[in-house]
């Protein structure tokens, strides 16, 4: 490739719309091009890398005897109604109506596909288990995009789909694809990946992990035992939480004025957040009338992720103008609305003097005790996690980590293959749902990943597994004819040998051409100038740094060709 | 891989819903499998020939310096609003609102992605020419999907786009993709492809190629003169029709009852039907009031892309009961209704002593001269060319073929950048709006157009190009511990050496192998038998026919290697 005919703009300036490190990146160094919210056209260096890392991902999945496939983009209703997914997924998903007027949908994820394609096409125990998996563009209309790659509503995704005879199989089989992914990301180059117990949302089943790369731009946050190795997304994550451990008090309503907020009330009561009640509202999906009230511990945050799966309903923060509660002054005592559910947090369980919204304006009531005052309460455990709970694993204390989620894996069960009546004959005659599993992976996003961790001050980083080119060649004076002669066929030579070389044919200054170098991100430059032809040689620099190498022009394409090859795995 | 774990049925059975060769071997091939109307999921060996022809594409793209890059399958209405075809494109492209109310589209083509990709990123004329290609899935709300993957709703396609500062480079360039084409079909082993003069339809621009591989399945009709090689779509061609040369008659009014078709009124006036006046009636698009009606010469088809082009929108055949029109008797003589449009072929000018409809119930006019009884008509040429026509170019005579469309190029001008306000520096200073080229293949259509030329009465013939496997290992009697370990040390050492093998571990006969072979079109078959390794032999089949083969167990590894890269081109 010569830079001259590369599609794609450079430029130093920041660009105002990015909001981390990687988006600015791929935007200075002409990766990327914003078409709308969430979505993106991916420029040629962009697309090779993207290429690259896709054949990683075949390559690995190939290796734990994965077969490719294919299935459709846009999906008919029935097939995700047989699942129950039609009308349990939210506005996420984007659905339409084609000319004949039949409900469509895009798919986010393809569970329903992958038993379809499966189901009377697998009969017999002796067919499985196998995996099939496929390497796509996927749609899912995310409220919140954010940091260019990071998260978009438009990614290809690598999604498989694993079926088995037993609970045993899939469990020896997950183990196997868990290990593929951590080959995946050591291959891209991520360096701080991690696994954690993770949230099986939308998917169904129990048992799911997600791979994390640990970095401050990450949403999500992950709970690490440093003594035990306990690591799990807090949506999930428990801990053991200290009680406060007071005595009982007399119960009294107290004027309170303007304070509303914990950090009002504990000012004026001159008490710490875990004294008091925290109320949160939500409104439940499918349900206009009622609204749902979680109370924890007013230190505490409530775990969305929980209080979904305990309701089995999607839930949204509700305003609470749309209902007959005293926002700022809601308690759990007196609350009596038949439009209201509550949810209490362990947190609460068995605290005592504690201090609580009153149900109406300007009051709260302290001294409660919540055994006492509130009686039936059932508990859960609806909050997340916070820095410093004890692990309960060991006992030892639980620090909290931001995370980038770069990957997930489910057991699933037989979520799909029940209700979509997939059945496998087994060789005692009887008949199974086949046991299945997921795992996917999305190609933008892991790129974005690399950039973000990998990426310094000059511009991108890339290993040579994944570089867009391997090789760059930079002459310096294209006046010289000798530099031009020796620079294209250095060129051709490395590209007969199967070197992604880029050339860069255009008549600018040194600095120019290195900064373009090193922003784009290319692991090796070689530069061809008539200072280093004087002694027969050529300059060798590595973008990660180091010494650079004087090489003569005789060895430097078999030196080129075996360090490219030494630096691929 | 092994056979036995592979997802997929093959059947004897040929599927009733399949309507031509391709779709019944695919699908008992165990390829396809269908999840909507034209729409499909690939299975494994599908998926494989798939990537395939994909990298042959991608191969041929980047010969002619194609850049890949990616355009989302999801664009905003803004962006086809600049170039006018959100309105000027109907129902087949699928329209949807995101959660926030956004018009959003389903991409057919990415002519406007990709003058949104280019424009600011390229400025100067020096970076041009370049092409851009995707190869990504679309998605067409065709009004009648058929026969399998010949015509489908979601396909994969390589999109390419091609940006010039003159005509001349645009032609220079439009060459070799040209060129390329054919390339491609010769690789991927496609034989009776031509490449005839084609219509840009909702491309824009005046020149363009279709190729066509010639088979009767074929949708579309080309006219070929077998003489000086004059080819071309009939939707666009023109031929020189004989006149039919009569005399002037009388113009009279004659009563034909229930006579309305051409054949019909032939029948009962006993002519032939040159003689009379065909109406064809259409509705108009975004026109809801007014009708057009088309008069052809009797004997011809109108030719409703000309139409198109000619009054600049879409057309579709109307229901007379909405009009005030008199179904079997339109005629043009004493049409007089503010809401009829009219249109005359070229068939039509100066003919004497024809027959038409008469504009009411029951009733025709014969001996009608067109320019005498028809004032001040303008003819433009809307009919199809016919079997037997004359040549324009060499007088011979032109000859209908039927054909698919597998690819089409197209130059078009600034119909997109010029709207999209895209301009280059020029070298005097100046700016110009690019030219484009465009160029599109689909990779589904163009496999099933494989299977359908090469498949056999015993299944699917691929080459070694794209074969979903080089080379099938059959071991018979695997009871038989030789046999058993001479097979799996063939298949370890065929893999070591870079070769793709199917390896049959079933324990069926071997009829049951040989079929499934066969029906899945592996090029190379090796039979490890019992008797074979006797004498220290393996036998080697091929797809396509000839003398099997006994090679000795030592060579047949170098053989097969051997074999198999010769065959790839």
């Amino acid at each position: 490739m010569k830079l001259s005919k590369l599609l794609g703009e450079r430029t130093k300036e920041i660009p105002s719309v990015a909001t981390v490190k990687s988006q600015a990146l791929l935007m200075r160094a002409g990766y990327i091009k914003q078409v709308s919210n969430g979505i993106y056209s991916m420029l040629p260096p962009a697309q090779k890398v993207s290429v690259k890392i896709q054949n990683i991902i075949r390559e690995e999945m190939n290796k734990v005897g994965g077969q490719e496939v294919l299935f459709p983009v846009v999906m008919p209703r029935e097939m995700w109604e047989e699942s129950g997914r039609y009308t349990s997924i939210g506005s996420e998903m984007v659905r339409f109506k084609d000319r004949n007027n039949h409900d469509m949908l895009l798919g986010m994820t393809h569970e329903e596909a992958a038993v379809h394609m499966a189901k009377n096409t697998a009969k017999s125990y002796d067919q499985l288990p196998f995996m099939i998996y496929q390497i796509q563009t996927k749609f899912r209309d995310e409220p919140r995009s954010r940091a260019g790659l990071i998260r978009v509503r438009e990614f290809i995704m690598k999604d498989a789909y694993s079926f088995h005879t037993s609970q045993e199989d899939l469990e020896e089989y997950y183990k196997k694809v868990y290990d593929a992914y951590f080959n995946i990301y050591k291959r891209i180059g991520l360096k701080n990946v991690i696994a954690v117990a993770g949230d099986s949302g939308m998917m169904g089943g129990k048992i799911a992990h997600e791979y994390m790369l640990l970095t401050d731009i990450g949403e999500d946050s992950i709970a690490i035992c440093d003594k035990c190795g306990y690591k799990a997304n807090v949506e999930v994550a428990k801990g053991i939480l200290d009680k406060v451990q007071d005595v009982d008090a007399e119960l009294q309503e107290v004027y309170t004025g303007d304070a509303k907020t914990i950090d009002e009330i504990c000012e004026l009561f001159k008490v710490s957040p875990e004294k008091t009640i925290k109320a949160v509202c939500y409104a439940m999906e499918g349900d206009t009338e009622k609204s749902l009230i979680v109370f924890v511990r007013g230190d505490l945050e409530v775990n969305e992720a929980k209080v979904k799966f305990i309701i089995g309903k999607d839930i949204a923060p509700k305003d609470l103008d749309e209902t007959s509660l005293v926002k700022g002054n809601i308690g759990p005592i007196g609350i009596n609305d038949k439009n209201i559910v509550v949810l209490f947090d362990e947190s609460l369980r068995d605290e005592k003097n504690m201090i609580c919204g009153a149900n109406k304006e300007k009051y709260h009531i302290k001294g409660v005790s919540t055994d006492r005052d509130i009686p039936n309460v059932v508990y859960y455990d609806v909050s997340k996690v916070k820095d410093g709970e004890g692990c309960v694993a060991c006992g030892g204390k639980l620090k909290i980590y931001r995370g980038v989620e770069i990957g997930n894996i489910f057991q699933l069960g037989t979520k799909y293959t029940k209700p979509m009546n997939m059945t496998i004959h087994m060789p005692d005659g009887g008949e199974i749902n086949p046991i299945m599993g997921c795992y996917g992976i999305g190609v933008g996003r892991n790129l974005a990943c690399v950039a973000e961790e990998s990426g310094d001050d000059k511009g991108l980083v890339w290993n040579m597994n994944i570089a867009p080119w391997e090789v760059e060649i930079c002459p310096l004076r294209l006046d010289d004819e000798n530099v031009k002669l020796k620079s294209l066929e250095l060129y051709d030579q490395l590209q007969q040998c199967g070197v992604d070389v880029l050339y860069d044919d255009r008549d600018v200054s040194a600095g120019y051409k290195f900064a373009d170098s090193e922003l784009l991100g290319i692991p090796v430059r070689v530069v061809v100038s008539p200072r280093s032809l004087q002694d027969g040689n050529v300059e060798i620099a590595f973008r990660t740094g180091g010494d650079k190498k004087m090489i003569s022009i005789e060895n430097a394409v078999s030196f080129l060709k075996g360090y490219v090859a030494s630096q691929k795995f």
